[in-house]
């Protein structure tokens, strides 16, 4: 079983991931907040690639189930419902609705494995159940981590090497490129202290600084949620679980004032 | 100061290092065949991005004091007088030559970097050497590694890696971005067995199977060289050092059969 992980889109062509099996990350925050949010109750979310696309996709469909939501250089676009903090999307917020979500690099790379045969989202607060979900797909997983304007991000590519790390447990023989191998042991590397990790990389340090630091809290817990969004036609959803599932560990608790600084 | 490092040269622009210091790193092999030519007595190396150019350059020189090196897939491109293998540049195939190299990713990334300020050429085999020169410098340093087809490739990162611990040495504040904290990390993990390290990497065991083992050792040999190739014009020279040092170490003897896999 093969495993590649690409520490940026930039790295692929869209039609090298197509009818493959990719594992999208974007630990901060895009793909924490999609887990959040479909684990609180949103319908659907829609990924897309540019602003454009996301004011012309919302045009079509009827303004009071859907929301757009996202960010540009951290923060909420404006005319848009929602930003791009896991702490917005409680189910108060997005209960039943359609989620257009439009983020600089986490929703770009959702949409550049738009033609994988399984499209998973993950981050660390669904990590079991997408190595689990990965596990019954039994093929070749390419991890798509989303970095940051093209560039390696470690918080996604220690995320990649959690999964990795949960999968070799398994007595299975795994052929790996020098990112998954990389990857691997950089989890081992920052697996003591997921925070201290993400607190010190560079997008966590600008996220802190523009006020988003228990944003990081959040999306460093662990397995927070039982949920694997997947790609479903052009949305993601909970495919195999029910929409809203009881995290298995006390999860953080949602505030949805949020954004505070630490 | 700031050590920012990239994994691939698809992650930026010719422009975002133009007037910088930029240090690249091709380990397999491309770095380390033009660090052993410029030592061996090689009078310039003139790395291009095509073959196209490659022709075109040479065609403008003349024949007997020119010679062009590189690969595709590894191997000797047709009509070329050189490969890519480190054993090839030996003082008698070189001293004295021009040599216009083009290879997949290595003579790429050091075009790319054409509009430095400074350009240094390093690999395991002349670190201390550039550790030194980039001290001299006193000034950010960008890293480029090579990797491979825009890839990650771990030797490469190990070797960006191994620049970065020696820098550290010096009670210095540095300032790295996330591709550097791990490169620190991954030369951490693989320092006490480089040759393991490079055997196992994708680009090492393909260079195995296509017989070219013994460039392992040789390209993983720490400090054989006492030289820093770097740009002066459009060419690559010894700026600082005479043309031929001894090295300060046992080298590695040069065997110009070469190329005899293990």
């Amino acid at each position: 079983m093969k495993i590649e992980v690409f520490f940026s889109p930039s790295q692929i062509d869209d039609l090298f991931l197509r009818d493959k099996n990719v594992v999208v990350i974007d630990v901060l925050r895009a793909s924490t907040t999609v887990i959040t949010a479909l684990n609180n109750g949103a319908r659907e979310i829609i990924p897309v690639n540019t602003i454009e696309s996301a004011v012309k996709v919302s045009g079509n469909l009827f303004g009071d189930v859907v929301l757009r939501g996202g960010e540009r250089n951290g923060k909420m676009i404006e005319g848009f419902n929602l930003g791009n903090s896991p702490f917005e999307y409680t189910a108060d917020a997005v209960k039943g609705k359609s989620i257009i979500l439009c983020t600089s690099n986490g929703s770009p790379a959702m949409w550049k494995a738009r033609y994988a045969k399984n499209l998973l989202i993950t981050g660390f607060v669904n990590v079991s159940a997408v190595v689990e979900r990965t596990k019954e797909i039994k093929d070749d997983i390419y991890i798509l981590c989303a970095g940051k304007n093209t560039q390696f991000c470690m918080e996604d590519a220690v995320s990649a090497g959690m999964i990795i790390k949960q999968l070799m447990e398994d007595d299975q023989e795994f052929e790996f490129n020098d990112s998954a191998v990389a990857a691997h042991a950089l989890y081992k590397n920052a697996n003591r202290n997921l925070l201290k990790m993400a607190r010190t990389s560079e997008h966590g340090k600008y996220l802190v600084e523009i006020g988003f630091g228990k944003d990081l809290e959040f999306c460093t817990g662990i397995d927070m949620f039982d949920v694997v969004p997947e790609l479903v036609g052009n949305v993601l959803k909970l495919k195999k679980k029910s929409d809203v599932v009881v995290p298995p560990h006390a999860p953080i608790s949602i505030d949805p004032a949020g954004g505070e600084g630490e």
